[in-house]
Formats: structure tokens, C-alpha cells, sequence
């Protein structure tokens, strides 16, 4: 198989959101064409063949693709056919924030635990999750099987507590810190970067002055 | 000048936080080559060439960049020699870990104001900044000269205070709500899209399985 780009994988999700949403609508149709998704998501039909076709072959010819059957194989490729336990290090401001956020039970991601080194939350339980001291990290995700970890620590802690996620197995990481974390080949990691979002609405004011 | 690519903008961003940290460490050293640059930053130096030769002709022939020269010119190409005001919308947890984002000021980002509809909080100060209720908006943006505004309002709330925004003539928006927000052609939008992020992550794990 030909590896698909990121943004092909981002463009898969849209597809999925969007057919989940046109199944509640539309219940009784049972198939739509690649034209009709386009018209509905204003891009190109052939984007969203070309974004298909890296996984195989998808629809009928005339017929287009059997809704329920595109849903359920996009949900398998992306990997949101199961569950996946995530844990949440720090919890100030920007992890309580994460913590609230509603998308991780759409997307089947349970947050099992939290890490933060703060003795106060140490111990306790935030809606049934309890809070580690980083330094348990090991035990703690092996024991829960951790596959993703969201880093909301300050910058100055991001890559030691990193380096302890690696060692004790996890092989996905989002990182919120506004540092360059280094980690393995064999870790995926993704950065959610403030500062690249905002030069790029600064440099567009900047070209209408 | 032929359109820069959004990727090109965030890399500038990324020489120029590099010469600023370099010429702090080698303050005696006064020219640099791309091939240096591009063994610092682990990329290609064609690479590094082409990003800045869409804004004119940079360095000398044998004797690389003059340090000075380009992290001014890459800071004025970025619109990063003028201040920019910035309102910030939402004070709950995320909105929290914004206000306390360290960035904003290394970007001479300034937030002149917060906007929250929570009774308690408006006309409240925190550290200096007030914060109105959004009915205000039309006002305070224009007396203010806010250039850009960061949603962190929950995503029932988003649209509304997006069009308030546009209205009062806000031309950059930087979008945390997990909803497409609409706005003209004229204001520049960005997203902060957390579920993208997260599907990458997740597509990733599942290869491996």
C-alpha cells in the first residue's frame, strides 16, 4: 500500500463526520457518489476518490458508495473501531481545559490517568480519573495500557516527562508545550503549535497594511 | 511577488527564532550561509533558499547572510516590527491557559481585552486587561484597534461572537471551538482543530496493530 499523506488521514475523518451527520439526517438513502459528497463538503470529487483509493477500492460504478459500508470502513482505517486509553500530563489551566474537551468520547479515547506533580492533586480522582505523580509513569502505563499521551506541561518539564512516557511504552504523543520534543522514530508525535498559528494571522495583517 | 505558501511563512518564523537564540550564543559572529543554517535546523538548505527568495534577494554570494540584517528583514516580511492588539474571547479553562501564554508577548501580541459573558468576570481586571461582555464588542474593538481576536468560547457560542467580531471589523481570527466557523473572504481564519490532531495519533497506532 502507498503510504497516505497526513492530510489525506485528516480529510478521511471529515468524510466520516460528515456521513455520520447525513445518516441522522437522511436515514432512508442508503448511498451517495464521490459528486454529491464533494458538493456537500465544497471540494474536489477527485480528492475524495484519490483520499479513498490509497486504502483500497471503495462504491460501485453508477451506484456510488453504500453509506453504511464507507462509514464503517473509514471508521476501521482511522483506527476508531476500538478504544484507546489516553492519559493527560499536567493539569493546570491548558489540561483542565483538555480534560473538558467533549471530543475524546466521539472519538472512543478514554482518559484513564492523569499526571501532574503538584502534591495537592496527587492522589485524587477528577470524574473517576485519579492523578499520578509523574514518577509512577512507568507502572501506571503499562498497567493501563496507555496508548496516547497529551503533554499540557510547561515547557521547562515537557521533555523529561516525555522521555519517561517512551521508556514505558507509548507510542503516540500530542504535545501542547511550546518546545521541539525529541522522541524515537518508533513514537508518532504531534505538535498543537500557538506561535506558527499566529505568525500566520500576523503575516497576513501585515500584507494588508 | 509570487504567493508565499502558508509553510514557508511558519518556517521564517522558525529562522528567526534560530538567529535570535544564535546570535545571542556566537554575538561575534556576523554572517551565516544557508548550508549552516540548514545544519542547525536538520533541513535542506534549497529549502531554506526558496522559502526567502520569494521575498526578494537575501545574503551574498560567498558570504552567506549578514545575521542582523536578515532576522530584521525576516521580522518585517512576518509583520513582527509592529505591536498587534489582541482580544481574546472566553475565560474558562482555555481561555485561562491563553491568557497566561508566554508567546503572545515574544510576538509582541498584546491582549487589550477579554470577552466573556459570564456576570462575574465582566468588567473585572486580570492582570490589567478588562473583561466586557460580548454585547460590547462593536465598541471596544474599534476603541481598542483589536487586529485579532482568539475564540475560546464553547462551540454553541462561536459563530455568534465571530460575526460580532467581523462586524466590528476584526480581519484575524484564531479559531480553539471545535466548529467551522464562517467568516468573509476578507478575515483571515485559523483553526486549532484538536481532533485532527488526535486522528493522525490514533490512524498511527492502528497501522501498528
Amino acid at each position: 500500500m502507498k503510504q497516505p499523506p497526513d492530510i489525506s488521514i485528516s480529510r478521511l475523518a471529515v468524510y466520516l463526520r460528515f456521513l455520520e451527520e447525513y445518516k441522522k439526517d437522511k436515514g432512508s438513502k442508503s448511498t451517495i457518489n464521490s459528486e454529491e459528497l464533494a458538493r456537500f463538503l465544497d471540494m474536489n470529487h477527485h480528492q475524495i476518490r484519490k483520499d479513498l483509493s490509497y486504502f483500497g477500492k471503495f462504491g460501485e460504478r453508477g451506484l456510488g458508495y453504500r453509506i453504511d459500508e464507507l462509514k464503517d470502513k473509514i471508521g476501521k482505517i482511522l483506527g476508531l473501531d476500538r478504544k484507546w486509553n489516553l492519559c493527560l500530563c499536567g493539569m493546570g489551566n491548558l489540561g483542565s481545559a483538555l480534560f473538558a474537551y467533549r471530543g475524546f468520547k466521539q472519538m472512543r479515547l478514554n482518559i484513564v490517568a492523569v499526571f501532574d506533580n503538584d502534591a495537592q492533586k496527587i492522589g485524587r480522582c477528577i470524574h473517576g480519573v485519579k492523578v499520578y505523580a509523574p514518577k509512577n509513569i512507568p507502572g501506571v502505563a503499562k498497567k493501563l495500557n496507555i496508548d496516547i499521551a497529551i503533554i499540557a506541561v510547561p515547557q521547562i518539564a515537557a521533555q523529561e516527562i516525555t522521555n519517561k512516557l517512551v521508556k514505558a511504552g507509548v507510542r503516540a504523543i500530542l504535545n501542547f508545550a511550546p518546545v521541539k520534543l525529541n522522541v524515537p522514530k518508533r513514537v508518532k508525535l504531534r505538535n498543537v503549535d500557538l506561535s506558527t498559528e499566529l505568525i500566520q494571522l500576523v503575516y497576513f495583517l501585515s500584507t494588508l497594511a
